[in-house]
């Protein structure tokens, strides 16, 4: 689809990108909401919005397609708000790294047959509308969950509008599929580099000292905002435990290795992570 | 100083730049060997060579500085060799991870007041030639390490080889210091970029699944020459062990917190993460 009329709930980094693009790309009313006072008010300069809305009733009145892009702990309340004070013929979609609570919340709040889940797979770890950009989804992978057989046709026109407005790959996926492969691809990393960067950061002998860029790159995730972080581990805190302990596993494994001093274990041990790594190519990579 | 012949040792990314930078920055002789003859032939062809030694005694003959840029377990025999190969006026240092089990190895060669201990801080996670670049090391750390009051002239000539010629930033360092923080800095995150990749790519169900920029970032060192790696991490293994147990207790921290699901503590622990990461600058970032 392409909406006459969007409403953008939340306009951080993400929800700022989805508002500025659909401006930028032609959709005639772009209409956002935010908790944030700065945030709303650098978007609305900014010219990623049409108006600013003093309430979320208020910004998805007239809307033909809602777009709720806050942290995942303000979802639920947000999913029943619009299940009321939007048109009935209005669309609705998240932009949340967790997809199975939210399609629970939106069946809860009657909408399974307006409702798709979105997981756009692109972001930033700068924190609100400063992170914000219109090209943010241009050729991203988005992934998109129907809510069931009900739900079947809003997940096409939310899939379009990913497609046709926001330049981005759109990709149907199931919630509970989505909600594994995240927590052993994107939650277990950001606790391994939160843990990384608190390690290092609090040992008192290494204060101010120089990180190379191959710790920074492995750390640079641990600076994402907090907020966001707390809602998705504990969202799907089931799915990212067993990632938790595997990767648990290995870490052990390495330190015994280490103290045995087997260098062809060890060898071999780090070998096989190459061979991992190397067969991955990352956006915008060249390894 | 700036040698007039320089010989190189292993022409692999890092030996690769220090030849084919010396030889822009004017150094009238440049040889090289390498056991590697496809990064060889390569470097000369790439003409960041002037001749290529078909043995390291034959490369080091007239050398008024020797730069050994093999992987660690091939340093300690090098060394010897160039003690008795090499003119006695020629100084030599060396560009390894690593840096007190090296003044070891020089004191063992007769090499004292001829040696001095280097550790650019710059790398690629390209292996072998390919990785070479004239300009790797500009505006680089070199940490400087000196045999002792007897090795203190040639120091500062190496020191003043990475700035004059290498357009780097040497920094004296401590051989102890140097390791301690580097265990901290850079082995272990190569240790948990490497059993991150391998916890992931080992989960079966996870084949062939994108992966987000986050965890590509995370990963990325994971890539890297196992070969060189081996060898630092065992040589360094009593000052990673430690740095190894402080980060499990944290990976292990976050598994509580996330089983008792204590929101605040969770929050607390992030935040905290996301403090120290944001006080960092990691070479070319903006955070």
């Amino acid at each position: 689809m392409r909406p006459d009329s969007l409403a953008v709930l939340g306009l951080g980094a993400m929800g700022g990108s989805v508002a500025w693009q659909a401006r930028r790309a032609g959709v005639s009313r772009v209409i956002g909401y935010s908790r944030s006072r700065p945030d709303a008010v650098q978007a609305l300069r900014s010219g990623a919005l049409d108006d600013l809305a003093d309430s979320p009733a208020t910004a998805v009145a007239g809307a033909d397609l809602v777009v709720v892009a806050t942290p995942p702990s303000a979802i639920r309340e947000l999913l029943a708000l619009v299940a009321s004070a939007a048109p009935s013929r209005a669309l609705v979609t998240d932009i949340a790294s967790v997809k199975s609570p939210v399609m629970h919340w939106a069946r809860e709040a009657g909408l399974d047959d307006r409702f798709a889940g979105s997981h756009p797979f692109a972001g930033t770890h700068v924190e609100g509308w400063a992170g914000a950009t219109p090209n943010l989804f241009r050729g991203a992978v988005v992934y998109v969950v129907s809510a069931g057989a009900s739900g079947d046709s809003a997940a096409r026109e939310v899939m379009d509008f990913w497609r046709a407005v926001m330049e981005a790959e759109p990709v149907l996926i199931n919630g509970d599929t989505h909600d594994t492969q995240l927590a052993w691809t994107s939650h277990l990393p950001q606790a391994v580099a939160s843990a990384l960067a608190r390690a290092v950061g609090l040992e008192g002998r290494l204060r101010s000292v120089t990180w190379g860029r191959g710790i920074c790159d492995s750390t640079r995730i641990a600076a994402s905002p907090p907020e966001a972080w707390v809602d998705i581990l504990l969202l799907n805190r089931e799915a990212v435990l067993p990632a938790m302990q595997a990767f648990e596993s290995q870490i052990a494994e390495c330190r015994e290795i280490l103290t045995s001093g087997d260098r062809e274990r060890l060898r071999a041990w780090l070998e096989q992570a190459a061979a991992i790594r190397r067969g991955v190519t990352g956006p915008g990579e060249r390894l």
